[in-house]
């Protein structure tokens, strides 16, 4: 078989095709390269708890106090917490993976929704895991996506979504989210 | 024609370098793939604006109160925000497609810088469309970057920067700002 | 020398070989493709160092004050920064080449954790250079990896981690911080 110029066109057009069907694929990938699964158990202290409370309300706004959600959907509360996270939902006495540390802040005048900023520290002898989250929580709404922006140790640069889910609530200080995180970028 | 060995190198050799060209030209590519224009309405709370307001504080420095910014360029302040986001400038009261909402500090001594940390939710029936937002707002710059630190819906995994530039003020309590958000990875 | 089919496979399998090399090296290239070394300055506010402060607490635990950091591991304790950031570790009075800002919230029971969100803004005359940073600060290991999650300027929609390290400390509210920078994702 003789191999013609044509043959070279050919050749070059499968080339680049192959180089922009690797680079699409690449950038559209909606499959996770990780994929985790983790629940948190927050309780805020209410003046009364301060054994079990996992977390605290800092900031409130004019008039309020520490020790109650305002009212107006909590608007202008912001908490600080400390969550045990466990592998299973069984309860909040599992044995903890880590912890789930960082703030919340009620920022919405008619409905509940938190704007969150937090990590989440796992449990390792050897260096230091961590996930940091930022996202909208939407309350009311049954599972709620925010970003993951970046992680160290296992979760070296990662990136990705975690959708969170109330998995049980008792009255409004004490509720379990489960956490579903899909890691899309993953180094 | 006869095909030899010097052409399979010369083959070769155009390959390697539209690998390189096509993977270089992603790294720098300066250029947004996904481009927005949106303006947000801030009024904080001052004590007697409770119907209209859109913010408030919630932190200050000892001694100061919640419904004045404090003085010294109001370094301490912490506000909540829940302001209306609309598509044009025209005012406060053309239809909002979403809302921004998060925090503002004021965490300068000598001038009037914020730390943001914020996101935009958009209105949508189907799906939550979120934009993460994080960066330093220099209140006396004419424009100023932040970043797009990632994004759901919508803008599922979204990064970029954001261009904010004061639109309209009255007095220190009640601003618009306009956004450019320029989003350089869009998935 | 005569061009078979065979060599024409040959040459398909090199190429995809060599996209797939050149993607698989990118996607977990752990070297720097940045890399700076900065120390910043941190002085809480006590009631009595007005001049030479660079943070405040602004917000503590139900009945506490924001002239002290609160027992209990500083749980609960919100500051706000506005360090100054130098190139040599001598001491706080050398040149500042910018600003390290942001909140830092203490948000463990049992041991000394701060979450951070803060950026570095680089003095610059001609264009504002911004870092954001969020991340862990567990202050009692040496050292600490966080997540820089976004910049401006000479650092546009870069990514990495930065890991700190206490260089020195007078009590518990003047410290200076050995932060390193490693750029992974450098646009």
């Amino acid at each position: 078989m003789k191999f013609g110029t044509s043959n070279i066109v050919l050749l070059l057009f499968l080339m680049f095709l192959s180089v922009f069907f690797v680079l699409t694929s690449k950038k559209f990938k909606h499959k996770p390269c990780k994929h985790l699964i983790l629940y948190f158990h927050d309780i805020i202290y209410n003046g009364k708890n301060a054994a079990n409370a996992t977390s605290a309300i800092v900031a409130a706004p004019e008039g309020a106090n520490q020790t109650i959600l305002a009212g107006q959907f909590h608007f202008k509360n912001v908490a600080v917490c400390d969550d045990p996270i466990t592998l299973d939902n069984n309860n909040l006495h599992s044995p903890s993976v880590g912890k789930a540390q960082g703030l919340y802040i009620y920022n919405t005048q008619n409905t509940y929704t938190a704007w969150l900023g937090f990590m989440f520290v796992l449990n390792n002898t050897d260096y230091q895991d961590t996930i940091n989250f930022i996202g909208a929580d939407p309350l009311m709404i049954k599972t709620r996506d925010i970003s993951v922006v970046g992680g160290t140790g296992d979760f070296f640069m990662h990136r990705g979504i975690a959708t969170l889910m109330t998995d049980a609530f008792e009255g409004k200080v004490n509720f379990r989210l489960n956490v579903a995180i899909k890691f899309y970028e993953c180094w």
